[in-house]
């Protein structure tokens, strides 16, 4: 072997998709166009990839599911960090975009923009944050709702905004007024200091039973920025076609599929229970299989064959 | 102001339960008790509070549930790190004792005692290695499944026998003998090696349809240790009175709660996405009501005005 | 049962030292004794070790000095968690008991005695935890530090107290009513209602050239629960003696270790640049063999030829 | 569309740098330079932020540095996960690309292009895996180095390489061939496979007093891919001179920091402990200012002056 061992690079040639779209101008892109968006609430990397096998266009990294599914409240009994790791589980078992739940900022402006950072450089498209107080209590849960002062909370995004690294990755500011009782005027306000202090959407939430104040937020607010709502309470009475007509952009199913494991985690136990038996529970279960192939096991088995064989 | 201000303590008197019973005394009664005990698999601290809440007498903190609810393969793609944040926040969520699934102890003797003694240190009742070989994969997938050297499992096992804290935490030991094609002697011999290393329980495992190898494994194993079995394949054509009759002392249900999960999400999202709307997946989804229940969010309202009001 | 059940149990025999004293017991000792004791402030595994090597009593796991290793800043950067893992590597890596600073409780009540509970679960001896507000900053940062309400931060102390699971865990309140400037008698009444709140010992805090307003307050505080103090600024002015003297309990270095740590690796990183060489810089380091030492390399080689060898 | 929506967007433009580096652009512009340069160790936030400040073109995350740190043995005892963790504080701390430690890449194939992928996600320029066995022993310790098959190691190299998101992301390629004892055509044949693998870079290590068989090395290797080496026990024998001569691309001062920050905090605790007092010791003391600027509590002064006034 000598120095003239010009050995010819058989090297592979990896072919990099220099054009890839990144989750944040995946999410932007959703949230700007003209058609109606879903985002399905996912609470761990499984059901992250679910919402994406079944067709959403985007995630909803839910504080209160994730919460649930680490077994505490949702009233700031996780810490961000705690939030961030489950994040970026969701963003390793599933390719679409993620919208962070960032609740009331952790804090103050600075514990906000660090999250948004943080967030960002896991590969998340955007985070929303909310005009609540810290610790805050779930939105459904009692009346007692603090909303911050609006210079603190436009001092917020304004970091938030200011501190990301890419031009695609989104803030958006959630409003709690009407939850709070405020009234459609001081939705409105907050929307628009929001929107001046650099947010990239507004999401107006509200509890109500109906619809109501959301198609007449929506019509005064005229399209200044891109809406996103979560009708976790309205849903039911409310058709899709009520959003596409007020000009929504983007529907949140908040919780859904972690109710739904909820009822069924129960339902199984309770059979299992009782009977001392999986017969009854059978049926309600997934087969392995369906794991192993949600999970791309067979990617595995393929690059054992490629990678580990001798 | 004085030295004098021997100010009289009211400070409040608390009593503590000095009876109380640690997690592995709880487990190593369950594997002892005469009784045929039920594990319910948990994979986060959701599961976990369902499973105590449904009536079940300890955990198993599966390491395939676990990682498919991170979203991983059960390939030893979560690190043990990883894993025991997980069965950290199962131990905030929950009072019953916890059996944790170490798989094949991560690397060797050091690896898998210093997860026995991190998991005993966060309060887990006792932990489960299987003699198989570093990275692992689910003992459901193929047939490819190399067992380890006796010797180097029992040293293992010793490893963690001498390492741990307390009398009574356990550490069982899973062989994988039978899945291995390896026959009942060789099960039989090499659990008998588990129980001279020190090993507190043998979990004998098949994925057979029926239960009759179990059978024969109890017969012969004549009550060394307790055992304990995952009736996954079996489940459904045997009856837990053959377990009872065959002097097995725990059962674990390995997978339910998780497979379970993943079918519910499925349907529901795949209701929300045709339909766009939640209507006809209502039916499936827990109330918030019931989430807040679980969680006992009333105790933290209860707390707020014992401890927060001024 | 079978024949082979008359197997004679050779398993191994470990004898558990029941006696063994907890953290807890052994700071509360600590606290209760006559005699001065010293902590050594810690910011990872490795100073942990370090003060322990060094004779010291036990450790203060220090807000400022955890946050300055993670490379942020001392106004609550760092997660709650992320704390409690720098701690349990702390906890892993030393014997003698850990005092966790809590700084001021991240939140509310509840996040402190969630806090609080974590911390005593992973084998901590007793947190602290000052009348600041969250997100708090450095108390020797700026002139601008509001003290929490007196009844609000004695619910967080009832509450973390009633939390608690063994009664020997040890819940101390720091006052920053000196470094806010209200003066001796806001002190005393501070740090009195705190003791009625059933804190376990007080940490009184100036940020003095001298120690004289130390010494007034364990004047006029007369015993009425053990004191601790942190003389980071009246250290080189102050005697041992005199805080004997005053029945002071113990003594805190709060961040002598990292801020070594800082001066040195500073030192050795602008030689090694200026110089392209190590040369310089060699005194400055230990050896190799002096950190296998430390972290008892010896040790890991005993136990392969035990537990590893076939 | 309402009247409303003519308010004039008064929006705050953010410009974004389209131009800025990447870190792993950075790190690999920098292997491929014709100029020396130098990687300095760090092991947290703390010292890559030192490394930065005295003018370090990269980090050296180092596994031995890092497992020093969070007080565990250089075997495989911290978790993957754990290691990436302190990385991330380092990114967060330090602009300067860092070169991460992934040790033998933490079982096969698959965990270690795990790895990698979230390595590279997390914003790291490359990451450097070593052709040992899992779980490994540091270099330094013992004689008994068994090297990883070398169609094994090439096999996890390729699938590194195949996952990378970003053309720029470097995966260098160490052999242990030297210290194990096999010889320099073992070594050039073991370089030159994972070259053909895919690595960009190939870090030969030694272990000798002087740097004989790196410059045999580099003069028989002639510059195929570039050379890092880490000349812990022949740099004070070698000037830097002669590894710009030998064509060597990149040298690692892989553990001066940790080593310095040990001697320090030794001398310090143990001038304390026997003094009872900081007076001797606080020459070794940086102040509390620098720690304050070296981690800029001024830019968080300034922004609460600029986002967090009322």
């Amino acid at each position: 072997v000598s120095v003239s061992a010009v050995i010819p690079a058989e090297r592979p040639r990896i072919e990099f998709d220099t054009e890839r779209r990144t989750p944040a101008s995946q999410l932007r892109a959703m949230l700007e166009s003209e058609e109606l968006s879903f985002l399905m609430e996912a609470h761990d990397g499984l059901s992250a990839r679910i919402a994406e096998v079944e067709g959403f266009e985007a995630i909803w990294a839910s504080g209160f599911s994730m919460s649930t599914a680490l077994g505490v409240r949702d009233s700031d009994e996780a810490s961000w960090s705690q939030l961030l790791n489950v994040v970026e589980c969701m963003r390793g078992a599933a390719e679409i975009p993620i919208l962070v739940d960032g609740d009331a900022g952790y804090g103050n402006f600075n514990t906000a923009r660090r999250f948004a950072l943080k967030a960002e450089r896991i590969g998340v498209g955007g985070v929303c944050f909310e005009d609540k107080l810290y610790p805050k209590m779930n939105s459904f849960v009692g009346d007692d709702h603090c909303l911050a002062d609006v210079k603190k909370f436009c001092g917020k995004l304004s970091a938030c905004k200011e501190g990301q690294e890419n031009a695609d990755f989104c803030v958006i500011a959630r409003t709690e007024a009407l939850i709070a009782g405020h009234g459609l005027d001081e939705a409105l306000r907050r929307a628009d200091a929001y929107r001046e202090a650099g947010a990239d959407a507004i999401f107006i939430h509200s509890r109500k039973r109906s619809a109501e104040e959301i198609e007449m937020f929506a019509r005064e607010w005229g399209g200044r920025l891109p809406l996103v709502i979560a009708p976790t309470t309205y849903a039911s009475t409310t058709p899709a076609e009520t959003f596409r007509r007020s000009g929504i952009s983007s529907v949140i199913w908040a919780n859904q599929s972690m109710r739904a494991a909820v009822a069924a985690m129960r339902r199984v136990c309770r059979a299992i229970r009782s009977t001392e038996s999986v017969i009854h529970a059978d049926v309600e279960l997934a087969s392995l299989e369906e794991v192993f192939q949600l999970l791309e096991y067979d990617e595995l088995k393929e690059a054992e064959r490629r990678f580990a064989a001798v």
